[in-house]
């Protein structure tokens, strides 16, 4: 058994377009690096080497909580401490919480040579998703731990399936406000109309057709949401402007990363992400917004171990 | 060129449990028997050699309108006669409408030897549609046309897309009573909540990515309907038994075929399907209703040329 492991623990995008609540996918980058090691004191410690002051009393941390929440059915434990650099910045709608919570579960599970299934390590990420939004989602974790793009067809019971894909380039813009998950599910209605779930459920089908397929202009003509975006995306702006300049482009599609406030699109190549990112940086150096843009791809492995 | 083809054109399976609107499949029976032949006589005959009193008058039948928007779009068109033996009962909910619609024109495309799309003889067979129910849906007549699973991802514009599938043994039962397309229709609230609408796209994606993935067992998870099929299902008596008793002789699952009365079930081997067919049988023989079964399987070429 080693004493020491350290972790690449990917961002994710939840709510892909059309599939909202179901479809999400990870990124090669940003990343958190999480080290997670055997020590002699009893319980948990955490250290955070970032500047984010996130909590690091076991049961306020988000990545803490998925721990003691693994740690549970773990008998005579040893004592850990778990180091995070976090680089994934929290309240982008990248995952950053997702990351910790993932991370810090694949880690110990593979430190700790026990042998949990996919389904456990997501429901114990969750208790730390529980930690940063209140809710037990799964959207980024899944993604995050599995790799690739995921749908999680059922939450009760847990339902989790990882979907083939083709080669895809991501083009994420983070605008510098706040969004607040909460105030983005708030404003959603509660009802939609039969014919505009039906258009809703025929691109979904569409898009995971794609995604299987390696068809990359179905994924395109699938990346639609009639039901979602069109409510949420007012709390972003210059969300309309960035779409219609990113497709003009050459990007498949794309939109809201999770609730916001980054953007993503899907590409085909790199000379397309590429030129889409110099679309994003007009719009917001336009607007006057400070912005982040990341040229990444798809990760197909998830969480990787450095050591 | 030649003069003379006849074609087996199958019966469909529409609004596949969750993909209500967008999912349909094609069996290998039952199935309708078309002979369109090159005639001395200018314009279209139209001859049903079955008792089921279907209008004759090219412009009144199914077929026949369906020829008729074809041969718009050919120039120095030949006469025609189309002989029709019907033997998908019109009103069973297994797509006896598209069955003559899509078998026109695919028959028609060949003889004529004129390259038509996919995409185009949907929209001619359409017009059939339109003859029989009064819409323009292309739900029965997409699956009929290409074989196996087809998603409609859009129908304007119309956008299609054939799925991989895995064997699959189906199980259907058809209660002779009458369900109206139109009544059906009319029972469903125009508005869905957005938590089921959720759990239905879950479900959609599930079953499109079981599909694909071959994996019977993603398939019976995510054959589940929350939306149309407890409205609907009221329609058809016994519906309830036949899905829990068939479910519990092992298959996969199931719903209404179409807007009913037909009942399919989906099985992962042809053992299963004939236990099925027997629960299906036992429920109708108790509550006095006429019926008629099949146990047939997923037919993944479409229309057949006989010769």
């Amino acid at each position: 058994m080693r004493n020491i492991i350290q972790i690449k623990s990917p961002a994710t995008i939840a709510n892909l377009v059309c599939g909202f609540d179901i479809l999400g996918l990870a990124l090669e980058e940003p990343y958190d690096i999480m080290t997670l090691e055997v020590v002699e004191k009893p319980g948990l410690e955490i250290i955070h080497t970032d500047n984010y002051q996130l909590p690091t009393i076991p049961e306020d941390n988000v990545a803490g909580a998925a721990l003691l929440a693994l740690l549970d059915d773990v008998k005579n434990a040893p004592g850990l401490k778990l180091t995070v650099e976090k680089r994934i910045k929290p309240g982008s709608g990248l995952g950053s919480s997702a990351a910790s919570a993932a991370g810090a579960v694949m880690a110990a599970s593979k430190l700790l040579d026990h042998d949990f299934s996919n389904e456990d390590l997501v429901k114990f990420a969750m208790f730390g998703e529980k930690v940063a939004s209140g809710v037990k989602h799964a959207d980024n974790i899944t993604p995050c731990l599995l790799g690739g793009v995921t749908l999680i067809r059922s939450i009760m019971p847990l339902d989790i399936v990882k979907l083939d894909a083709p080669d895809l380039h991501i083009t994420i813009v983070h605008p510098q406000i706040e969004v607040k998950t909460s105030d983005a599910r708030q404003i959603l209605k509660k009802e939609v109309q039969l014919k505009m779930a039906i258009k809703q459920w025929g691109n979904i089908a569409g898009l995971v057709a794609g995604f299987m397929k390696g068809d990359h202009a179905l994924i395109g003509r699938s990346l639609e949401d009639a039901i979602i975006e069109p409510v949420r995306s007012i709390l972003i702006p210059g969300f309309d402007e960035v779409k219609f300049r990113s497709k003009s482009a050459g990007a498949l599609g794309g939109g809201i990363s999770g609730s916001g406030p980054s953007i993503f699109m899907l590409n085909k190549d790199i000379e397309t992400a590429k030129a889409v990112e110099q679309e994003m940086k007009g719009v917001y150096t336009k607007i006057g917004i400070d912005f982040k843009t990341y040229v990444t791809k798809l990760n197909t492995e998830g969480i990787k171990i450095i050591e």
